[in-house]
């Protein structure tokens, strides 16, 4: 369970509740479906936090890896 | 239909009215006709959204993907 | 004539006159006569504009890729 | 126990409680469970400091390795 | 004489004398003799631009790449 | 003695008291123990600067190479 | 003697006091004694300047090629 490699880590949120922060600040909250190696990631029922308040609902994002700085679960 | 890879995800918005959304705070909102591994996207029937406002309507509109943060279907 | 790739729309604006914009707010609108994947553009009879001014005329200008943030047909 | 190369004192401080220091001035406090060569990396009890103030607490954190200025033992 | 290719405007751009813009805002105004794939650049007889005025005069100056906006003829 | 490659430098560094400074402006002092061909290095006895004044005293901080400026000994 | 690729004006400046000039704004003149291909730079007697005043003299440093603007000759 313990994750040797990162990509574990995100193997092990993978179908999980994550927020994940941008370099600009926002916040998107959503089911993670999918990543890749440079961290591109999918959410599901995402929706856009900015400063703790919720500014927008989103069926499915794609999150542009190089523009992440974090992703945890919530 | 569950994306496994974010690829696919942007795979099932083919041919589909999507949001993109850049680094520099613009939105071009179109249809998504291509794109690629950089993530480099050609929209149609394209019109660009600054601050929710229509800004410009333009026809093909091809946008780096490296100024890209994230894309969703509207 | 649908691009299935993105550098298709390229190859589908070759010849034409089109707008590119770079990340510092500029646009630079000419024939688009040679691309690479880099994104590497060049331009004739170009002109200059900042926020809607034509601010110089050049003949052929060589625009660096990961300047670009979106090319668009006039 | 001299580190020959960077990775080597990474490995040295896997398990131990490290602090992650961002290009955003964030840093985040935790135990080092796995990195790779991109510097991605996963702390585990991590907390979230914002000028020194504990802003937030977290379980797991994916921190993308780009995003990293420096890494250093509490 | 039609370029096709970004780098063959480079070529015939080749001893003649350009003008190469950086993301810094200065201008470089001189003979172009060398470039390549990355767009590094040396010009001769060079002199430094900023705001329209001539800041410093150079024999040979190199250009990293990875800093140049646009080059076009003067 | 004469380096003739920057990385002979780094090796006539190692094990010697180094000045290392970042993009964002700090100032890393210590004991260079390893660097990678990424210039991702390690100090031992390590203290941080900000204009002159010791922020932090650090024992290992490892320094992602691509928030380098510079590096020298003292 | 004339340079055909970037790299050899660097070859020919070998030995010679250059200037650099870096993303930040500041400048350091000294000795070109290495570089390599990511135009990583090393300098003898170096000598920090910003905004035309001395600001540090130091013996050898290393320049990460990243951060790296222009190089020309004194």
């Amino acid at each position: 369970m313990d994750p040797t490699r990162p990509i574990d880590a995100l193997n092990n949120a993978r179908n999980k509740k994550v927020i994940i922060e941008l370099k600009n600040g926002r916040q998107y909250v959503g089911v993670l479906r999918a990543f890749d190696i440079h961290i591109n990631c999918v959410l599901e029922n995402a929706e856009e936090r900015e400063k703790g308040e919720v500014t927008r609902k989103m069926g499915i994002i794609f999150i542009r890896g190089d523009t992440i700085t974090i992703l945890t679960t919530e």
